[in-house]
């Protein structure tokens, strides 16, 4: 059906939006939650530009590939422009969610409460440590990482959190892939080889602040 | 010095490299460090490119913009690559990190065994819970966030992360501006509003989820 690949970084069909515009919507459907939240109905691409720091001009580009959604001079409509980017996402819906890998990073996943209203649920963490299987992490039992391909599969679970040491994280991956995960957020400080119908965002602190050094003095 | 809007966004000097192009090198580090330590020696923008996902001709055109690395045919040496990227994103040298607010993330973070060999270390957190101060994480003591301003001047602390809860977010963000900090790693799920000297990278498992899910069926 879409024929990105899942870097991001080529458009194989002319009719495709780049997933750089993809990737920004979440920070636009984030800013008009907030919002909402705060009881203000209506935004413009000035204001929502200067929230989330991109020219007000790229936002109106950027929304106006899926279609008319402000009127020139009254602004967006916030309950409207959530539904329509939630519907875009496909976070109209609720998405569950595995965790592999109950250390640190895990174990707050597993208890963050920032997932439910975003679109997504945790329904189960895995661990293959015999001390820690069987063990509890907020209303999860952690479960045997041995188990993971049957459980997903017969779960039909799409989406994968992996925070499992680096060594371990490729050969995980392979698991979760041949099992049928097609959509990775890694936690370990590698880049995954996937296949191009599996899609891999990465979370890396350092790599993170070392962008940031660069320009410090 | 450097003339860049914090969201790099903008080139406002053309003789400055684009944010985006500094954002790929830590990834290019993190693939070249890692094969360093299976004693590789030598490698090729081809087979760099397969590791990190990025084509082999914009890898060497991101290079390139530092000087010349390669010899046509011959591949890059690695350990040079390193030590001149490390040079490049300036941890070459080892950073003091902070970490406001000892949620789990926060914890996470104090107890986080990844950072001293990638340029950071931590070397202070905080919390506002009373609860919390003066308790141990790991080697750290929990100190006031009453003190942040104090203790990041004192200390010319020039980089935080911060786990605080969103409502939160923008207020401590304030007070770490004011006190000298540079650099803010923001893990709040709430855009922050700074002076163009300060750079914000954000971290939110979230937003990555929803740029996944957009491609799922």
């Amino acid at each position: 059906m879409h024929n990105f690949t899942w870097r991001g970084q080529t458009r194989m069909n002319a009719d495709r939006i780049p997933d750089i515009i993809i990737g920004r919507l979440p920070v636009y459907l984030r800013a008009l939650q907030r919002l909402s939240s705060k009881g203000i109905q209506t935004t413009s691409s000035q204001e929502l530009g200067e929230i989330v720091g991109i020219s007000a001009a790229q936002i109106r580009k950027d929304i106006s590939q899926f279609g008319e959604f402000g009127k020139q001079g009254t602004g967006y409509s916030i309950p409207f422009l959530v539904e329509r980017l939630q519907d875009i996402l496909k976070v109209d819906r609720v998405w569950d969610v595995i965790v592999i890998g109950m250390g640190d990073i895990g174990h707050a996943l597993a208890r963050y409460n920032g997932f439910s209203n975003r679109g997504f649920r945790v329904t189960m963490v895995f661990d293959n440590d015999p001390s820690k299987i069987g063990q509890k992490v907020g209303e999860f039992e952690i479960l045997d990482t041995s188990t993971l391909a049957e459980k997903v599969k017969l779960n039909k679970i799409k989406i994968a959190m992996l925070t499992v040491p680096a060594p371990a994280a490729q050969e995980i991956s392979d698991q979760l892939v041949k099992a049928g995960i097609k959509a990775i957020l890694n936690y370990a400080p590698i880049n995954l080889t996937v296949p191009s119908n599996v899609r891999v965002q990465y979370i890396d602190p350092v790599a993170h602040l070392q962008r940031m050094t660069y320009y410090l003095d």
